[in-house]
């Protein structure tokens, strides 16, 4: 499960007197049972979804997760000694990273824990909104092959130029599957990369005219915020198809619907929304629409590789080491 | 759609006066218009579905669809001019293969017309189960997500040991996609093939014990019939995964639906079923199952190829040419 065993219920392995000399981290994220003995075994866990009690003034560092809290100048300015932000994942659009770096306090995040995992549900979503697996799935579920017969035909994988936006750790590992099953790779980026062979689109209209799939995987910022417009969107054209696991707001998502709603665009693969965790009513009863809920990076696999990577970069900071995988401003 | 514009009431670009001269072909399959134009261009179609008629005696060929008749000793006995057996699936497990090499029937088939889309099938099947995307989405779709907050986690395709049965066009194309997701690809045949690098097992319970997925992708015939039972399923264990995208009749589908309600195997991805249009009643509620209704050929794009391969052999046949895509008996 995602989240279970915060508290402070538990026996800890540190004996009680000794507990005030280790450093104090405030935990602003529900972790598993296992990643919570990990941190108290080093740390005196403030967690504060169990005590709910003010930001203490002494607090060194902070482990957020995606979205429970902004670390912004408010949140700064309440925790003044506060010098390490660590987020579990890898999108940092909830921290200032500019006003962290003026406060000289560093941040790091989940670096490549969830790479893969995101890479691959990217494609999970883009073959089964081509293949229409989860539609067709759904035909079966309600007994309607023996009664309708064939099911109508999707849509081949292979030779359809796939556009990814944003060429990092993920778009990267995006373009790497889809080229095993003969996709043609083109990619916008803030800037061309010499080491693909990709061709770079230096505009992602110019990139969704030439694609048949468009596949968001940019970090969000003031520049990433609703890249996927109308006019993307117009460009992309009717037998298009949208696939998102970046964050909701990289694309424009009341646009993103009236296209669907008005077939402009084919289809659409989400794993993350706008406004979650809610998804767009409109979109719960389409069959060209496959939704998941923000699960790109919910693997076993990941999330004890994530506790690692806490914990190495956490150490790492403690110890005046440089920090394993360090996120800086533009 | 699957089927649509079949029937004699289209006009034919051939006159009247010249149609009885065009070599006669039976078909034995539902296909869209431009296939349907595409042969009475070239033959005098004899459609079985819509004529209901009986078999003629002068027939030299036979366009037959998967399953929907079978090519065994009381059919060539009924139609003893026949010469050539085209089977529009991969599959022929239909056709009386030695049968009509002892008369002399040819037969094709459609070739690799179908292996890229039945590669990326199972790899979506194998993606959706480990990652629970339809699952997931239900969730969404069920309006859970705000209720019920994050989605239990699934497991990573990364570093998986893949066990494929059967390493012919399908088999291979599906290694080589799970080869760049990180995936440890093993494989069971007939024989070891020295052109690939992966690890062979002659034995498919020793397979299924060093793999914790187990994808089944060879043809069906007496030595793969349940190649995957109860002591395949035994040995897989209560981690493994099944995927098949073979024939139903490939797995032992009572034992199969047995370990899962058991928690024996950890889930299955199934494209097809031992009575289709039928999938097993007790599968319909499991998360942990994904299920398409045959599907794994059906794209539009796959179903052009198919006519042009159709058209191909049987000109081929007709000239007195190679088949292009000949099946013999092994």
């Amino acid at each position: 499960m995602a989240s279970s065993g915060v508290g402070g219920q538990e026996p800890t392995a540190v004996p009680p007197l000794l507990l005030f000399r280790l450093p104090p981290i405030l935990l602003f994220r529900r972790v598993d049972a296992a990643f919570y003995a990990a941190l108290r075994q080093r740390y005196r866990v403030l967690d504060f979804f169990a005590s709910g009690e003010p930001l203490p003034a002494f607090l060194a560092a902070v482990v957020v997760g995606g979205g429970a809290v902004r670390v912004d100048s408010a949140f700064l300015d309440a925790v003044p000694s506060l010098r390490f932000v660590f987020s579990t994942g890898a999108g940092v659009d909830h921290i200032d990273l500019h006003e962290c770096a003026r406060r000289g306090v560093a941040v790091a995040n989940s670096g490549r824990v969830y790479s893969t995992d995101v890479a691959d549900h990217a494609v999970a979503l883009l073959i089964d909104v081509l293949r229409r697996v989860s539609a067709a799935q759904r035909f079966v579920r309600r007994g309607l092959w023996p009664v309708q017969g064939d099911y109508p035909l999707g849509n081949k994988l292979g030779s359809k130029r796939v556009g990814i936006i944003g060429l990092g750790n993920i778009g990267s590992l995006i373009a790497k599957r889809l080229e095993a099953f003969g996709c043609v790779i083109y990619y916008n980026s803030r800037r061309q990369r010499d080491s693909v062979p990709y061709k770079y689109f230096p505009n992602v209209q110019d990139l969704a005219s030439e694609s048949d799939v468009l596949i968001v995987a940019c970090a969000l910022n003031k520049y990433t915020r609703h890249i996927v417009n109308k006019d993307v969107l117009e460009a992309l054209g009717k037998d298009g198809i949208i696939i998102n696991i970046g964050r909701g707001a990289n694309v424009d998502e009341p646009e993103l619907v009236r296209a669907l709603k008005e077939g402009r665009i084919a289809g659409a693969g989400l794993d993350v929304f706008e406004n979650e965790p809610k998804a767009p009513a409109e979109l719960l009863s389409m069959d060209n629409v496959v939704m998941t809920p923000h699960i790109a990076v919910f693997t076993s696999e990941s999330r004890s590789d994530l506790r690692d990577t806490t914990i190495s970069n956490l150490e790492a900071f403690f110890s005046g080491k440089p920090l394993l995988t360090p996120v800086l401003p533009w």
